[in-house]
């Protein structure tokens, strides 16, 4: 009776990981667990006044153990911690269940992710170098109030100093006149700083661009009322149709678990569909595994500019950004709260980092016109979305569950582009014609240019169809002559191909070979004998277009094709390794797969790029309207028939 | 006094084109106008017992003339009509404001559209043939009262008889033990029949196959409520926020006409943006052109099924089909009606063919998160919904127009997919495994297969950037080499390329040479000084796989590019031709484009191949659950900034 109190008590809170009760071995890290991992690696004497935690997350627990693992049983809990002392890098995994610390060494040749003290806290320093001020001035800023200087880290090694130093690349920005500076860059005038001394070792003045006076303040352009635009209402009066039980998220048959992850954001875990009764497994953990975003510009400040963006900026930045009701997510959202370790080791509570909403009523889930009657029934849908910012972007992250069986995963991107200023006022004059010299980038306001870069998403999909041994087959349509038919000369046709290794399952898009790409189970057949599957379809994506021999490519490496399948292998979690910043693209996805390792009827891991190349136009300053993209997972002769038939009118 | 009384009496009917006070030049055919076309054809004697009206359409006036179309001056209209008479094939054009035959001709080589009364009214001519009536025998079917046969033309020449005759293909179902036939076809029995004399030339039987008990009763199903489902309210209670006065709908600073076409479905016209207060061209005409539908089984039967939807069935089956309130379109949705002719040239009413709505409340039009504040502004979307049904398949067709000019068009598959009876009971004992052979489709249920098949759907977009003429640039991406760069080998420009000529701009998309396509106004700049421009942005397609000699693939050759250019000519509507029946290919997108044809700055029509290549799941059975596909068109460089900064909180 004690015991059924405290969960119900702790039902509510359990969802948030911030319930030590007893957690599920997937829920993310609860308060108490942060301090744990605290008082262990203080007491061990690793947290001292120069010491810093750069990284604290949940260690999953091997993937037997949590299937197996049963309410009341013993509840397996680790994290793994990065510290961060005196420019040396350690490694520590804590026991939190035992109170004890498992392991502890120091990484050679890695760098803990930068601090967001390191990112924001050097302006002074950098403010103090007489080059700096010498720069400043010859822009006529002497006045440095309203001058902004930060330090970012590079992803790849750009520079030697690197090698064995942690190198800081800073520039500076001037608000004068705004309220924040985004839009107001340096131009020209960069360094590099060595972070953990805080001398600056090199100031690098190229080029003297005049400060842009360009409007940026986009919150202050009165509002302007649409003409006749009248209210439209959403609302749920009998609240929301999903159930939340022990963590446990249910919805129009679908279970699933999701934890708040502080370097990769929402992870979702044992998604399962319910299917006449049984529970049946799809996929045992999804999540966004990296993020890479590489800038287009050969100029000084610009050229280094490759971004990592999830393993470089979690710590420092963190993925984990607030929801607006009523403008993120709709009137009948749940909302979800996050943490993460400080600098420090003390938790940080981040508030509606996630919603949970229900969106019905415009489009039919299935229809067809018969006889002059329309049959047919409507649907909804179950959206999961979170905020990544990491600086200027802005990325609203759905998973956006069907009643069907299927998810639509989507990428909205909006924010702040990242803009140069220019001495050219803009085009006028430069007209675009036949023969025009190649650009990188456009103006989007005067003096101001969008500079062309690339969004990389990697999404890591640990699929699960029926059990946790799946194949992965690629169903090729090839065209088939006929030279015996009267009536016709060709035709396509489908090959089935089970991938053996690793190399056969690297998947790109061409519309001359098109092809479909399925997580099957070899063991398990449907009604009517195919093996039961789940298809992973492609939306709009791209290819990344470096060369390939680049070290920002060799790191950013998933952007070269589009679909990838690997052996579930715990420590492989992160497209672009586990350190990608100064990295020499030693781990990741393409190192990985290298060793070509066997990938049928075992546990696999499928992981999609979605990627766009962005020239930036006019109407996306001073900030860009929502572009939206997506994929989508779904059943492919998983059910006996269309799952959705028996939905009511 | 009493003119401005008629027009606002008027101005609701105006909307379905249904009022002749004084319509707007691009208003579909009100009855009055049917009226008028049957009794100037009929006066001319060509509308005697044996005449019928296998097409009438607007035929729009030139586009100078409605440009400069003032309210309450004359306005042209006229009808093109065809005629079919005892095989023969006539195309009139009669003058309605005249009440004049303006033209009439005897087409030799082409076939018109077929009639509903052929497809369908062959059904006892056919079971009347002994021939029939002995190969249903050996399949055990002697009561024909459960067996429907009907005769589908085909669209391009795949017997020699079609040269000389107009020829239909016959097949027949048998629907015991089910409210309707598809499902149920009987294989291997077709026939072919000369639609004059209504003889059946060959009966062709190549195999016995039973006839299929499986189940296809789809709404019999018994509802399930997924547990604890609650209602999710839409409601708008202060109306709708569109305005519709003449005919111009407006809505967030968009105004656009429509009519409801009964060959192509909605037509959009004079859409433009209101900026600033100025009116703002970016589309003149935006409709479907055409839908090319090749199945891929060799077997016979199946080896003809090549479909050219809207050209072949507008006339005896039609796109205009009804939408169903609450399943369609949601609660907030207005209804509008179509209007067609019969094949006696009688107008005959289609209610509630297309709806128009709001959408809102869950995505951001843009948002940004800084120094610990969300901003933003919430985004609603205005969708204007049409249903095609072709026999089993229905199309959802949306043009949804966004607050921030772009507007993306979608096509939402959903309906029953064509199927063949087979005598193995299912895919059990014949596993799919590494080199097994290829398939033509795949089992969706017991002896029942889904044939794999394509959908291409050509859309025709005359679009109108601040003007009639435009230029075609594709903006593309290319990989520069960095020799000279310390930190970086490779970057991505961008090289501006207008096209001069047709073939210059015939797009195909890869992923390794991506480019954006854009429609540019040469002769207007923005404030930056880049000429105006609208993009028109791909979404997930797909190429056709066929041989380009193969006849059917000739005829939907569109389906060979993503996208092509033309100037704008008014007899080139049909991407696969204006009498797609029994078509030698002799007109149609490739053939016009081979004139090469200068485009630069011109009245431009592009045309959007949006494809996909379709292999049946168990889940597609027996009615598939919708699946969308979608592009944008979006202001490139149009507007001085984000056109939704500005938009209320």
């Amino acid at each position: 009776m004690q015991r059924n109190l405290t969960r119900a008590v702790c039902a509510l809170f359990l969802v948030m990981g911030i319930c030590s009760a007893q957690p599920h071995p997937l829920d993310g890290l609860s308060t108490a667990e942060y301090w744990v991992a605290y008082d262990v690696l203080q007491q061990a004497g690793h947290a001292g006044p120069e010491g810093f935690f750069a990284s604290v997350l949940l260690r999953e627990p091997p993937k037997n153990l949590v299937l197996n693992w049963k309410e009341g049983s013993a509840t397996p809990r680790e994290a793994d911690v990065v510290m961060f002392e005196k420019g040396k890098t350690f490694e520590a995994r804590v026991d939190l269940a035992a109170r004890k610390l498992s392991s502890w060494r120091e990484l050679k040749d890695v760098q803990a992710p930068f601090l967001g003290s390191e990112i924001f806290g050097s302006d002074e320093v950098i403010k103090k170098d007489q080059r700096v001020i010498e720069a400043l001035k010859k822009r006529g800023l002497t006045d440095l109030n309203a001058v902004q200087c930060i330090v970012l880290p590079e992803s790849y090694v750009a520079v030697p100093e690197q090698n064995t130093q942690r190198i800081g690349f800073g520039s500076c920005s001037e608000q004068h006149g705004s309220y924040h500076s985004w839009g107001r860059s340096i131009e020209g005038l960069t360094l590099q700083m060595d972070m953990v001394t805080k001398t600056i070792l090199k100031v690098v003045d190229t080029e003297v661009v005049p400060v842009s006076k360009g409007g940026v303040n986009y919150e202050e352009i009165p509002e302007r009322a649409r003409p006749g635009t009248t209210p439209i209402a959403i609302s749920q009066p009998m609240g929301a149709s999903f159930q939340i039980k022990d963590g446990e998220v249910s919805w129009q048959n679908w279970h699933f678990r999701f934890r708040i992850d502080p370097r990769v954001g929402p992870v979702l875990n044992l998604v399962r569909f319910e299917d006449g009764g049984r529970m049946r497994s799809v996929m045992y953990e999804g999540s966004l595994s990296e993020l890479y975003v590489p800038y287009m510009d050969p100029t000084n400040g610009w050229n280094s500019r490759v971004f990592i963006d999830a393993g470089e900026f979690y710590s420092g930045v963190g993925l984990l950004k607030p929801l607006r009701p009523g403008l993120d997510c709709p009137a009948n959202a749940a909302y979800f709260d996050g943490l993460s370790a400080g600098e420090k080791g003390a938790p940080k509570i981040w508030p509606q980092v996630l919603c949970l909403f229900e969106r019905a009523g415009s489009d039919p889930a299935w229809r067809h016109f018969e006889e002059n009657i329309v049959h047919g029934r409507p649907s909804r849908e179950l959206v999961l979305r979170s905020a990544a910012v990491i600086g200027n972007y802005d990325y609203l992250m759905d998973w956006r569950f069907q009643q069907d069986g299927a998810i639509d995963v989507a990428v909205g991107a909006t924010g702040v582009i990242e803009t140069k200023i220019s001495a050219q006022k803009n085009a006028a004059g430069h007209p675009m014609e036949k023969s025009a010299p190649v650009d990188f980038g456009q103006f989007v306001a005067d003096n101001t240019i969008g500079v062309n870069h690339d969004h990389f998403f990697s999404f890591r999909l640990d699929l699960d169809v029926d059990g946790v041994d799946n194949s992965f087959m690629a169903d090729r349509m090839v065209q088939q002559l006929l030279p015996s038919d009267p009536m016709r000369k060709s035709i396509w046709a489908v090959k089935h191909t089970i991938a053996a290794r690793e190399q056969d399952a690297i998947m790109d898009i061409h519309l001359e070979t098109p092809s479909m790409w399925m997580f099957i189970n070899p063991n398990v057949k449907g009604p009517l004998g195919y093996p039961t599957g789940y298809e992973i379809m492609p939306g709009v994506t791209a290819k990344s277009l470096l060369s390939p021999d680049d070290l920002p490519q060799k790191l950013g490496a998933f952007s070269e094709h589009q679909f990838w399948v690997t052996p579930n292998d715990p420590t492989q979690r992160y497209a672009a390794g586990v350190y990608p910043t100064s990295s020499k693209a030693t781990d990741g996805i393409a190192v990985w797969t290298k060793a070509n390792r066997p990938i049928e009827n075992t546990d696999l891991v499928g992981w999609y790029t979605l990627g766009f190349h962005h020239m930036p136009r006019v109407e996306d300053w001073p900030v860009m309207p929502t572009m939206w993209h997506s994929f989508q997972i779904r059943p492919f002769n998983f059910f006996g028939a269309n799952p959705v038939l028996d939905l009511p009118r």
